[in-house]
């Protein structure tokens, strides 16, 4: 009993530190001044050394390996907990202290490096960083690995436990053989779209009142959230009841902020819905990264860019932009929002084609850590697989390899959860059209229906119950990729009137 | 050595969780979702109680009483500080931990009881809780008096050190003698607004424009701040680099938003002009509460209610308005928002009779503390000072003695700053004045002039100057009363062409 006392006593206070660095983030995205940021940023600092100070106590650390080996005293929630922590604890400990510091170092250093590098096009001025994070990284595996999870799943599990490179390759394989054909052909189709929305102007004051509309629509919960304005749009949750998001407004484009606030509403209505009895326990939050984007993408793509959405909201647009939109049709605009075109850059692509992009990045992150591709080659490599799966060779690094910054923060292995998310919703959409009639729902503006669904079979759940057996007892069957190709031949073979 | 590192450590943490603290107030009152009150409130008494820990430890106590019985090793900065955060230490540690705890549990019920009341118009609801506080307040007294302080000087020093009650004495004498006959007078002369001012309706983003332009004409620093709204508007400064302020637009009064805005800005340009290297010392901030009013009142009466700044930014409102405020004239506009009325209610009061809801005050606590008034005796006191000072009774203890709620907090000692302020904002004029021309200052649209002047003498200096000796070097004598009074008489005999 006093082991878990000093371990609730060690969560209470590990969470007001991060709810304090949580509110200086979120803050700092949408609002601090400029001239405060260093003294911001020395703020954080402190806060941050006493959060890890709470967090790697004596007491703390003794406590968790206790509460570990003697499950039998806790409940059931607090022994996923358990293992939730003593995973993190047990990767923290396994990680010599000054590699980690030296890593973060780098890391603090090798974003500005990047986005130097991306500015000139220039490859080599970013190559020395890159190195050291793939050799720190390559040591991080070694450090980390155990009997079942070896060399890239490290990497992996980080991200999406559970989740393996059997499972991964098997997933893109699918995609491989069974998308890429159709997506080269889909996108030879000329897909013209009415000058009024492709060289429009959409003005931010009407665009803030249409998403603004939005929120009601999804019955994102403003009691429990607010939408404000970033530089990128990004969901900031930190329990049940505080879960924010932010949408960027681009004048000459009214879909961006459009379909970047459905998608953010998505991530923070499932955070919104986990259990609020969790909001005190390390089971709040979404349970990883591929579920979190399955819910993004589920609203975006497959609620949002849906026809029968844009039958109920296509007038409310039209009054929003009465002079910009003018004369354009809805189907007009529901061709407008899924037009597929093959591009270099991922975070750009249509819905269609948005898998394959990622589906590039796993196949060298692979090749990186089985030791078939030196960072050095990463270019000629990446070029090569564009060619080969998106049908186009990009003409600079800028456009290519560089475009991302994950690798420079480190973030090898979570690539291929963007992809993963979207292939699970396809899965969830095929199961929930058995429970309810999806498009009746959205054409009847009863979202509500969709989040009680998804939080009856999803999001209640939080971190209680682990990705895959999550899948399993929402959709009855263990992923299936084929849910996701068959939605998009579906979907695609219609909206351009091509066979499949 | 060791002791002084001591204390710049323990300062670092307390930095940080103050800062972390300050966001949490600044976002609860101006964005946090309704529903994660609870939780926020929870991670603030963590919070709270981490940062109590590390100001009350022995280590530090020990440090601070050591550098205060050694000053000759300390810089002349650091002297002034160890003389501010011991003082703060020994208010501590001479009130029992039991007894305070009781008492801030008791502030944390009252202002609810207090609203409750006022809403209520039921003063005897309130009056148990009143007389409890009233009961701590002496007890406090009693504690922190030294050889020197006692009483209700007690009181009055913490909100205006150097402060007693002989100051405020003389200060409110000469009120009463010199300004309160000529304000009866001023406020029976009738005063006419067009209607177009009194019933118009003026829409919020048109405020919004116009507020927003106010914050260039005053320079105020938009690197070292933000403008936001909230229900109340006030400013929330941590450092010089972030000193953000709110205001509130209600569509039903032009001038609402207009004069709250000015006034933050005076609060804000203040501590933005503090010397910068002060952020990361205890001399950061305003000095006193006193010095801080005098500020804010500056801007919003001195310049924002002067017809010289209409001169110049008259027509930038007429243009904002161009519908509500057609055929409104300059000279109508300048006497709506000087027009002298009497009032019941001290929030509402006019710049000319400000000072006599507040003396109405300082009287009332000067008895409660030397034994004169009962608590259960306050309205009807209240009610007699308002027909001796004001000329009038309130027909409500809502519109009486229950419309402030710092006696709830305990607040007591803190309303005589109001009117000191108002004063010192008068003699800073005078002896400004000698310097620049103000009025030609503010005709040629720069007042970054009067920043400057402001800086030099005043807001430079943070905490390092104690309010007596600032007032005495930036305007080369004591405080003096007679600055204020000849200021409003002169300012109110010319606006509502009486005699003085």
């Amino acid at each position: 009993m006093q082991q878990l006392e000093t371990y609730l006593a060690s969560r209470k206070q590990k969470h007001a530190y991060q709810y304090a660095l949580w509110l200086l983030s979120w803050d700092q995205e949408t609002e601090t001044p400029d001239a405060s940021l260093q003294y911001r940023s020395d703020q954080i600092e402190v806060l941050s050394t006493l959060l890890y100070e709470v967090e790697m106590s004596d007491a703390r650390i003794e406590a968790i390996d206790y509460l570990a080996l003697h499950p039998e005293t806790l409940t059931k929630e607090l022994q996923v907990e358990i293992k939730h922590v003593k995973k993190e604890l047990d990767h923290l400990r396994k990680i010599p202290k000054q590699e980690y510091i030296d890593f973060q170092v780098l890391l603090s250093q090798a974003g500005h490096i990047w986005s130097q590098a991306k500015q000139n096009n220039d490859f080599a001025a970013y190559l020395p960083t890159l190195e050291k994070v793939i050799t720190f990284q390559k040591k991080m595996v070694k450090y980390l690995q155990t009997d079942t999870i070896k060399g890239y799943d490290v990497l992996l599990d980080l991200y999406e436990p559970g989740m393996t490179v059997v499972d991964y390759d098997h997933f893109f394989n699918t995609l491989k053989t069974d998308l890429v054909p159709f997506a080269l052909k889909a996108s030879k189709v000329v897909q013209k779209a009415p000058r009024k929305l492709t060289k429009g102007h959409f003005p931010k004051a009407q665009q803030i009142e249409f998403n603004t509309y939005l929120l009601d629509v999804f019955k994102y919960n403003t009691k429990k959230g607010v939408l404000k304005q970033s530089a990128h749009p990004f969901t900031s949750g930190v329990v049940s009841v505080d879960t924010r998001i932010t949408t960027a407004y681009h004048e000459d484009d009214v879909r961006s902020a459009i379909f970047s606030t459905i998608h953010e509403m998505g991530h923070a209505i499932y955070e919104q819905q986990v259990n609020p009895a969790f909001d005190y326990t390390e089971l709040k939050g979404g349970v990883s990264m591929g579920i979190h984007e399955s819910q993004s993408r589920f609203y975006e793509n497959m609620i949002g860019r849906s026809p029968a959405f844009w039958d109920v909201h296509f007038d409310k647009l039209v009054s929003t932009f009465p002079k910009a939109l003018k004369g354009v049709t809805k189907d007009e605009f529901v061709r407008y929002i899924n037009q597929v075109k093959r591009d270099y850059i991922r975070v750009e692509a249509d819905e269609l084609t948005y898998s394959l992009h990622v589906m590039v990045r796993y196949e060298i992150e692979k090749m990186l850590f089985n030791g078939k591709l030196k960072a050095k080659d990463l270019p000629k490599v990446w070029n090569r697989l564009y060619r080969q799966y998106l049908g186009l060779t990009p003409k600079t690094d800028t456009q290519g390899v560089l475009q991302d910054i994950h690798w420079a923060f480190g973030s090898f292995g979570y690539f291929p959860t963007y992809a993963l998310g979207s292939a699970i919703s396809a899965q969830i959409y095929h199961k929930m059209n058995q429970d309810l009639d999806i498009e009746a729902v959205v054409r009847a503006n009863d979202i509500a229906q969709i989040n009680q669904w998804l939080k009856t079979n999803i999001h209640q759940y939080g971190k209680l119950i682990e990705p895959k057996d999550l899948i399993l007892k929402a959709t009855q069957e263990p992923f299936n990729p084929q849910y996701y190709v068959r939605y998009l031949i579906d979907k695609y073979s219609r909206i351009l009137g091509i066979e499949a």
